[in-house]
């Protein structure tokens, strides 16, 4: 049968990643092309003793249906921790919770555009959400991404020449693929930005409990006085991710909206995740292994960036983050990145070509995502030598 | 601030099942208007333990990111299930893992449809998922079902009429709300409609496992040649909702058309969850269990049917549904329905208002639905007589 998709999905396709990861599937190839968290990193043996709890002192609770908006426990929780951040504007913003940060992006964009309405991004940006951007079939347009944050300069242009921009998706702190963090003068920037056109800001904020080092820069929904910005946040990095928890808080008539689609996507969370996450950051030292977890990507981080230093020539560029499981790199113009990230594949490294992370897979880039926390520490020397090897190859 | 939402969510409401649950939160409200299995019918044990063996020999799997198309072992485990049942075809469909059946349908119409497309639905139908296909903004056409399934003539005129509809909705097995069943005639039409009109179906079979009397019907998608039908089942009524586990067959490009949709909305479904249905069904007496739960809801439904009888009016007509969780009671003609649902909550006894199920909540309907799976059975005994007499009251 020749089946008639809708033209949301047409032209979708399984992300670049995806492809690669195939690739690290086999069991000799070094990846440093996933985003998992540290098998290390997982506060397993809690896990195990509050999920033996609540089955044991509440089952029917974590089994039955529950509401859309989550589990009141949590919810309250969350709000207080980001009150206490200044995030949450406990006057006019509300909190939902959603099947991760991948479903606080996707929603938000629901909710927002229409079909051809443009949504801003950084360039480069997430492809997950790009590609769950563009299953909504907007108009997605890329600001060039500098080493602190947006250019200011050309987010203005924007705003000024595209069709009445709807939403402006920024991962500021540690970005996925940069590592970038945008600073705080750009935070407020981009917030007066929003607000002089009239749109909405899509703050992604899954890296921040990750910083390892350098200052706190207060989140962008901070300086907002609760109308611009839909702020999402997630536990896959800072628990678990498989356990698919993350939130919105945002203002409450677009948490009213946010909870009517939640509850027609997937009706709520899975409930027993949500009762482990307040467990967790309850009544266990949450704040005792968020500075386990930083320690461990801070190394990780740091003896990527060294053996990196040490092998690959001084011509391709890295970031040097201060948090966040990424890094990327930039080889010299003229030098063939897909042809570099092949050669890589083939010499057992697996790195995510920079294509991946553009509004479209046909814009030009030098550049290539390496991610830290996967890999381990023997793997992490060993790969760097590879990918030093393989520089020199295609930079003569 | 003014917010400029989607034209998908702008007239969007919570539903109207939503609103009647506030007043079940009253303490001392009986609901007939929930979805929920009984509390007696989740395998909370056997769910406890099988937690404990995964948190002790797996639990990495559990909490790492996994693939979007589900668990692997799971997907075998319903991939044998669906073959065994002629439900997959081995040579043209996949199996996706989805949130909850809920997901499945969500999914499925995002695939197949572009704004203002036609899908059409059996009147009255399942309110969650006429809401989210309304919240793809499509153009939603009921056919009256009859005591049978839809009305063949009226399915039939509405292909025929209707600007080339993408999708026919059903729900064959004790439907949600009426508890009617589609005789095997009408599936094998209903299909063959399909065909001559080049629209799919979406078969959505949540309730199939809990027939608890006479005999199986084979379901509309294993007299399909593996071209026309989506298949949507749950381990919601099953296993336990909480955990929001479901799945979908459909021919590999369907599948794989979802699979990426299903990649941008929630990465996975929680993987913990998967794992504990895949070891429930695998290596629990899970046939046993599905007979004991029939057998629970058996009961429940004979005793409600039996209370109504005894306490309601004649002129007020029940379905006598052979399985699912819902019966579907019909007032005279004149008779102000929702007015007579007003009054049972205002005597304590919560049903939901047939318009809820309806493609508008303007259309006429003279029904609500009853659910008798959540209720114990002193509370089913003593909300009848309460209907009884709000009824008597009403019919004069």
């Amino acid at each position: 049968m020749n089946y008639k998709f809708s033209d949301k999905v047409t032209g979708l396709q399984a992300s670049a990643i995806r492809e690669i990861l195939k690739f690290t599937a086999l069991p000799d190839v070094i990846s440093f092309a996933a985003g998992n968290p540290a098998p290390e990193a997982f506060p397993s043996e809690q896990i195990a003793e509050i999920s033996r709890k609540i089955m044991t002192e509440n089952p029917i609770a974590a089994l039955q249906y529950s509401i859309s908006e989550g589990y009141p426990k949590l919810r309250e929780t969350l709000k207080k921790r980001l009150i206490a951040q200044g995030v949450m504007n406990p006057e006019k913003d509300d909190l939902i919770i959603t099947s991760g940060g991948q479903q606080a992006a996707e929603l938000s964009c629901k909710v927002m555009l229409n079909e051809h309405d443009t949504l801003i991004c950084e360039a480069p940006s997430f492809t997950g959400c790009l590609t769950s951007f563009k299953s909504y079939n907007v108009n997605l347009v890329g600001v060039p991404l500098l080493d602190d944050g947006m250019d200011i300069e050309k987010l203005k242009d924007t705003l000024k020449s595209a069709n009445s921009p709807k939403l402006i998706y920024v991962i500021p702190n540690f970005q996925n693929p940069t590592g970038i963090c945008t600073s705080e003068e750009k935070r407020r920037k981009i917030l007066d930005l929003a607000k002089r056109f009239d749109c909405m800001i899509l703050e992604d904020n899954p890296y921040g409990d990750i910083r390892f080092s350098g200052e706190t820069i207060p989140s962008v929904k901070s300086f907002d006085d609760g109308e611009n910005v839909i702020y999402a946040g997630s536990f896959s990095k800072v628990i678990a991710p498989g356990l698919r928890v993350g939130y919105v808080c945002a203002p409450k008539e677009v948490i009213s909206k946010i909870t009517v689609c939640k509850q027609v996507s997937d009706v709520h969370t899975n409930i027993f995740a949500q009762m482990i996450c307040d467990e967790f950051v309850n009544n266990y030292d949450f704040e005792g292994h968020l500075k386990k977890i930083r320690e461990i990507y801070r190394k990780k981080c740091s003896l990527m960036i060294e053996e990196l230093e040490k092998n690959v020539p001084d011509s391709v560029k890295f970031t040097h983050p201060e948090g966040g499981l990424f890094l990327w790199g930039t080889l010299p113009d003229g030098v063939d990145m897909k042809g570099f990230c092949k050669a890589a594949v083939e010499k057992k490294v697996a790195v995510v070509p920079g294509v991946a992370f553009m509004t479209s897979e046909t814009l030009p880039t030098q550049s290539f995502r390496l991610n830290f926390s996967t890999p381990r520490d023997e793997q992490i020397i060993k790969g760097c030598k590879i990918l030093g090897d393989v520089s020199r190859e295609f930079i003569r």
